[in-house]
């Protein structure tokens, strides 16, 4: 089920996206007052059951997506994961052991559909296309062999980023990777009986319909089990908590000259089973 | 004031902490709901009235001390910077011209008197004595010099740290920094108007009755106007949001051989005006 965040009418809701629009869940099913909620699975069985008897109670043009997660859920993103990402850097060194990780915020993504921002401070906003995992059971020291089970859903998520803003401290990207508004995840969340398995999601960036960035999961170096296990060995994870795991080669700082973004671009990232989120930057208002 | 967020007779509620103990505020005043809701002066000013008007209704003694920050507080630690602390590095490279940022998840923290868990995974967790910023009053691209005025209170904070798990990635420490419960934050908020500036406030970090770490602000390479200025140039802050402004020189990694932290273990983290931050460790249980 593809399960989507959004306002319509002045009303913030959540759903099941159908061909024909939206069929607005909140509220009709017993102990589902969030997105999250669904995955437990009766209550997903019954979203189903409702979705499959009703209209649309919205076309998708006539409502803004919102991102589907909650403001709760805890967002970490994964650093270099798709192999030949490393040699990008040109620094020698060796591929790390474990995954590099860092959290995003919340009020750091947009919604399908909405203004990426190129802020005030530099005019190097790139993007990076990933993949992102939404826990449907949280949990700690999750065993590998058990982890796919803690998948909840699967959407798409642009990890903006203001480059140089990330190298303003020796360790640690967090100010590059966490302007207001500067990256998207969406445009919903396609719910895990949906997919046959994560080994070889196809996963593609487009700029202005150009092509940027194109890999498969078959080519992580940490895979999704691992991810979640990995995580889980220092916090606890809960439910509809977001693991990003990492980007292709081919973000814009990796061309020569580098390929900033700019207002009008417009930013598409494609991944199998899930859709497209889709994105225009604007500059921010002086 | 000094705010407490307590846990008592099965309840948690928050309240005002005065010489003989707590005096509860949770559903006195119109509009308060949690904590944070007391930075509002004029609510400030009701608070103050009822707690000087009643008497205490729970010894701190029984009373469990929780985190005085609301769960949906972003948690932001600065890297070095107390003077010195990059020379401790030993890597020969210049110091930052911007502070070091990391997040750091709420669960990774308890209150003041609960136990700071060794995982599992490390002998080495090392403590660091910090002071840190709660917002008063949130804002974006605040300037320099109107900053002070958005602080809405102070508390200690213990940035308990896994240290070999803050280099298992080239960049981001967020592994080593966000085991569950490996910090500690408290004892309580003390607002901004029980402080006669920030320039000068001490802070020391004891661990046995045994001084490791200490210094003053005035020692500190960005001052707290500066952060709050260039946290907020990036991502719009909120009211309750935290600063953790850094720790002084001293830290266990630091000694030849390092100092890791032991069961029974006590630390404690003092500063000016707030009080004690107190945790003995424990050992996880297998």
């Amino acid at each position: 089920m593809k399960i989507a965040a959004y306002e319509a009418d002045g009303r913030t809701s959540f759903g099941a996206v159908k061909e024909d629009g939206i069929v607005d869940l909140a509220g009709r099913i017993e102990g589902v007052r969030e997105l999250d909620d669904l995955f437990e699975p009766e209550r997903r069985a019954e979203a189903e059951e409702i979705a499959a008897g009703s209209s649309a109670r919205h076309a998708l043009d006539d409502v803004t997506l919102l991102i589907p997660v909650a403001p709760a859920a805890r967002i970490l993103c994964v650093g270099i994961n798709y192999r030949d990402r490393n040699e990008e850097y040109k620094d020698n060194s060796d591929p790390s052991t474990y995954p590099g990780l860092f959290f995003r915020t919340h009020d750091s993504f947009v919604g399908h559909g909405a203004p990426l921002v190129r802020p005030l401070e530099s005019d190097k906003l790139d993007y990076e296309g990933e993949i992102a995992i939404i826990l449907g059971e949280g949990g700690r020291r999750i065993p590998r062999e058990n982890a796919l089970a803690h998948i909840g859903a699967l959407t798409c998520l642009n990890e903006g980023t203001v480059r140089d803003w990330t190298r303003h401290a020796k360790f640690n990207v967090t100010q590059g990777k966490n302007f207001d508004r500067s990256g998207a995840i969406g445009p919903w969340m396609v719910t895990a009986d949906e997919f046959d398995g994560y080994d070889d999601l196809h996963l593609q960036t487009r700029v202005n319909g150009e092509v940027r960035q194109e890999d498969t999961t078959a080519r992580l170096i940490f895979d999704f089990s691992y991810l979640i296990s990995y995580v889980s060995t220092f916090m606890t994870l809960q439910r509809g908590d977001v693991i990003s795991t990492g980007t292709p080669t081919g973000a814009g700082v990796r061309f020569d000259p580098p390929r900033w973004l700019v207002p009008g671009d417009r930013i598409e990232v494609e991944a199998s089973g899930i859709g497209v989120l889709g994105n225009n930057v604007i500059d921010e208002a002086a």
